[in-house]
């Protein structure tokens, strides 16, 4: 069976194995074209697993694409969500979506998320993209269809680096014990993820042993060879009645297809620019069959299209404000995670520092800790995809004098382990340095999966814990040398993906739990020549008419609200550099309070983790209760991210320096009209004096 | 080797088999004391594991209780926690402290809480209690070992239960990746858990197989056979060298030794009384050895000099408002959590709604979905203990159309799983419903690692998420019927473990979203007959003195409050049930800070979740920008949880109608002075009208 008319239960079309062998070469195909247009994306993982997808998508499984919800159709889960467009050519030439439509891919408001979201498309099954959740959901759905007596196949694809995952290791236990025979898992075995070999990052052979000894059925086959793959899915399908879940193990390479990309590991989470395309595309031999300059066209339409959008909803001023639009107030731009990298290779020469790494140390810059320095390798322990035992582990070399540093993007280093945080760490209050990266919807086009813009409540919420997030690459330089040879105790530094501005130097002071002024004294050629920065505790009230309190690249926004609201408005702005959020600098916020009467936060976080503490320290104070104070907030309004280019995001979800001058100006001005009126009120008793 | 002197490293005392036999026979005793002084705590799994603690502890690990940090010490790490009682006697046993002092155990104060703690006792490697973790931290141990070149072993004591975490699972992965033949995994394995036998619960079988495709070394023995468990212990030691780590299945019987104890389930989590507790010794052969008489005495004398020093810290009143210690107020008591079973017994009838067991169900009172309708048993799932995947098969039983229903302790349930709530049923907007038990401190005895005290911050973060946190077992079961088959989306519902008064009737109202306002009306026989309740919409202001806003058990205690206050100041207290914390009711909270200009929070968690959001809705509105407002907050301060008992806790981490009382009144008497002075300023003005 395969694909389906659900009402007439006949079959539409059906494949021989020659026929799949070009379908897969044309998605393949589609996949580079669509990865090309992106900009950016996974083509290792997704060139791997494609002849398995064209097999399952046009053959195996059985659905409907004109009934994507039919009760009876076999479920397929992808757990490994960064593979999402194989799953999206699988869906298009199984004829869920047009073909045409993938080039939108990882855009803004594409249905075409960088990781699959199932609201946003139909025939997608689940929301996935953190790794080793999907095997889960499968459980749970082949479980439904055993209640509602259905007989439909549930088929999930991982990777084998996710084996690492022990989520993985539960779900598998489960299906056996639940004798789900509904259940077919897998497993791309390309033998390859981001830090290097899968034997290297954390082995997991023999995964053929590890399944049957958890009480599977195991095939092993060619995930290359289509006749092995369609026989290895039609026996498993047939393993129905033996009371055991089916791991299929597909041995693939990765990058298959195109010469240059097979079997290195870079190609993990990279895509092909136009010549590399043009190149794949004739080694797949499709280059004549796939229209792939009007589908780049397309996509740029797609994406002017976007931008149009976008600007329509900024808030608008009499000119333009943006980054480096000018020839004035020019800022240079670096990924504030740089200065933790920085960091790492210097203070890697202390022995006590370890670093764990969870495969994706590049990225995230952990591996800066050996990088020039190979003499240090024996202190990098590569934990592979594992963030709950890296965790606990980090808090059993501490117990033993050591200083580990951990890092993985936010999402994951602060939520997937949150417990391990808390009670190995924590509650033991060990020397541990956490590093969430990636924080902030200014990922990109990954999407929500990666975005984490939750991590600050979790974290400033455990004793012990202390949390800085800098505003640049400078200050995560300082805050990483302070928190890791200084502080003693666990401790979480936030940084974010994009290059965003310096604003500071190696004179600027930084001190730990001690927020910066930033005042904006005059344009000037570079942004940050026209700011002045000193400790909160020595500066001296200037009467602003607001206050902006941020953290992280906000802070750099914050700035720029604050260039905007005097050009605009003739409004002086007082930023805070709060970039310790725990312990937070109470003093500095009841001054701002006390001076401005506006304080607006900033935060590239869902509203709250800085925003309520502020409002909660001034309006809990004795000595500001009869002043009047309100408090305006910037952050995520309590809604998932999206895919999108970085700077798009910041516009889309509302957190660029015109949103909080918008409020900024809003604040004031009521302020303003507030005294006003109170002035009038109390006329007759200053008339008196 | 054993017991050292690691001056010298001369063996101090080592023991013969038989010897050992004894001693462990007498350390079953004295953790029976123990377990009886603190009236709870977990027999069986103690006495399963006793024969290898006394082997471990007195005779293979080498060690020194005159220098507990002796860098060259063998490592032993409790990975389940909640045997603590057998650790501490192992330590005991070995002189790294009294043996008298053991019957502490589980009080306030003490360095013997209910799961180990090792900031509070040397000889404690790592806190530990949530399950899973402790292997993880070996295998960090073993690494830091490696590094520094010293060659001493790292045994972790794991359950068989315990095997369904993924966690362990990870670790296992990593000790045979790095050749950590210094390690030594000890699954006791006793085939029972609390919600039944292991194979039942979720089957770990076989586990010698699984730990050999992992790649470790495996070693079966009769767990009490003190030979055998000897030859094992030694031989795993000398499998250094071999460039594996080595598992010690030891097979055990649960509650070994005391004949009604064996083999049975009901005894993970149960301690004798007096009675049983003489059984047990004689049973043992030890009743002529322990002086369990003044052992026990000695704990009562403990316990009121806790209680002594825990009144002197309290908020002093003309007279005692504690809970029913006069005549009149008298409330009836019973725990939140029942509400929730009454719930799931009642709308489990809806075909639709599946439970998923997480190896504590009857103390959360999930199991009541089935308890009195065997026929459900088909929609109940037992997940073991494997929070992660159990969260996403929910998610994938919700995409089916179930109405999927998971619970477990709240720190568990909302940290361990966090991202997978986030990804698989927060981003894909799943209707599911996790009860977060156990919430607060007035868990007790426990200790910091059962009590849930950061739970809302993560949950109340999240996308699409709702959060109810009912104030009693009445407007938990509302709370739960309306969640479940009403409330389309994900749901977070919290309820604690003690008996706390019930405040609510069935007419009173409950509406999702909205928060009721109580009143005190005047002082009666029965406490909920003195206040008045309606839904804060309908509630006409009365120019109270002050607010309190409040959730979950913490209402009563706000009403208790308000009665105090109007006792002892005279003041009228606005009480506001706010069970809804996300959405919040930000109305209520704006009329409440207009009318009143005082407002307290009260949250049985750390201080922030309600606080800091109240704080924020009051000080952002523009409405209210010139009203002067102060709020104050009642909460735990920042702090990990302690042993000691329910109502201890409460008092100790000052969120009782007392210390909410102490801070109202400052904060009135705030208001009033300032008002005044106010007023002072402004008569010339007033007597010009």
């Amino acid at each position: 069976m395969s694909i389906i008319d659900s009402a007439t239960k006949t079959v539409v079309r059906d494949y021989t194995v020659e026929e799949l062998k070009d379908q897969a070469a044309l998605m393949r195909g589609y996949n580079l074209v669509a990865l090309c247009a992106a900009g950016s994306g996974h083509a290792g993982g997704t060139l791997s697993i494609m002849d398995i997808t064209a097999a399952l998508y046009l053959s195996v499984a059985n659905h409907d694409p004109k009934n994507p919800n039919w009760a009876e159709r076999d479920r397929i889960l992808w757990s490994g969500g960064h593979k999402a467009p194989a799953l999206y050519v699988g869906l298009a030439f199984a004829g869920f979506c047009n073909k045409e439509e993938l080039v939108t891919l990882r855009k803004l408001y594409s249905p075409f998320q960088g990781h699959p979201h199932w609201l946003k498309l139909p025939g997608v099954e689940a929301s996935t993209g953190s790794l080793g959740q999907g095997l889960s959901v499968a459980v749970g759905s082949a479980l439904a269809s055993r209640l509602d007596g259905r007989r439909n196949k549930v088929f999930c694809i991982m990777g084998d680096g996710e084996q690492q995952e022990g989520n993985i290791w539960e779900a598998v236990m489960e299906a056996a014990h639940y004798k789900l025979d509904n259940v077919i898992g897998i497993i791309d075995e390309n033998r390859l993820q981001i830090d290097g070999p899968v034997c290297e990052v954390m082995n997991v052979a023999p995964l053929a042993d590890r399944y049957r000894s958890f009480g599977w059925l195991v095939i092993e086959c060619d995930g290359h060879d289509m006749e092995q793959v369609v026989n290895a899915l039609n026996q498993a399908v047939r393993n129905e009645g033996s009371g055991k879940p089916t791991a299929i193990i597909g041995k693939t390479v990765k990058g298959k297809g195109v010469s240059f990309m097979e079997n290195i590991a870079g190609w993990h989470g990279k895509v092909p620019n136009f010549d590399e395309l043009v190149k794949s595309l004739k080694e797949l031999g499709v280059e004549e069959k796939i229209p792939y300059l009007a589908l780049l066209d397309k996509a740029k339409g797609y994406q002017t299209e976007v931008e149009r959008k976008l600007d329509a909803k900024m808030p608008k001023f009499s000119k333009d404000y943006w980054w480096n639009t000018s020839t004035t107030m020019q800022a240079a731009m670096k990924p504030t995670r740089m200065g933790f990298g920085e960091s790492l290779s210097e203070n890697g020469k202390d022995e006590r520092v370890v670093c764990l790494g969870l495969d994706i140390s590049g990225s995230i810059t952990i591996s800066e800790f050996y990088a020039k320095h190979p003499e240090r390798k024996n202190r990098w322990f590569s934990m592979g995809i594992a963030e709950q035992s890296a965790t606990a582990a980090a808090a059993g070399l501490a117990r033993e004098g050591k200083l580990p540093v951990l890092g993985t993007y936010a999402t994951f280093a602060a939520a997937r382990n949150l417990d391990q945080i808390r009670v190995s760490i924590c509650y033991g209050n060990f020397n541990v340095m956490i590093a969430g990266a990636h924080g902030g919807v200014s990922v990109g086009p990954d999407g929500a999966t990666h975005q984490a813009l939750e991590d600050l409540f979790a974290m400033c919420g455990l004793p012990n814990m202390t949390v800085v997030v800098p505003a640049d690459s400078v200050e995560t330089r300082k805050a990483t040398d302070f928190l890791l040879l200084k502080h003693v105790g666990p401790k979480y530094i936030r940084f974010a993906r994009e290059a965003t501005p310096i604003i500071s130097t190696t004179d600027t002071p930084f001190e730990f739990g001690k927020a910066n002024v930033i005042r904006l004294r005059n344009e000037s050629k570079n942004f940050i020549e026209a700011f002045a920065t000193e400790l909160a505790d020595d500066y001296r009230n200037e009467n602003e008419d607001l206050s902006i309190v941020a953290c992280g690249p906000m802070v750099p926004e914050a700035m720029r609200a604050a260039w905007i609201l005097k050009q605009e408005f003739g409004y002086e702005t007082r930023v805070i550099n709060m970039h310790t959020l725990k312990p937070l600098d109470r003093r500095t916020i009841l001054k701002a309070a006390l001076d401005t009467r506006v304080v607006i936060t900033a935060e590239e976080h869902q509203i709250g983790a800085l925003a309520w503490q502020v409002s909660h320290a001034i309006i809990s104070s004795p000595a500001l209760f009869d002043v009047p104070v309100i408090t305006g907030a910037i952050g995520v309004k309590d809604r998932f991210g999206d895919s999108g280019a970085p700077w798009e995001l910041i516009k889309e979800f509302e957190v660029s320096a015109e949103h909080i001058a918008q409020q900024a100006a809003a604040l004031v001005a009521l302020k303003k009209q507030r005294i006003e009126a109170t002035e009038k009120e109390l006329e007759p008793t200053l008339s008196l004096r």
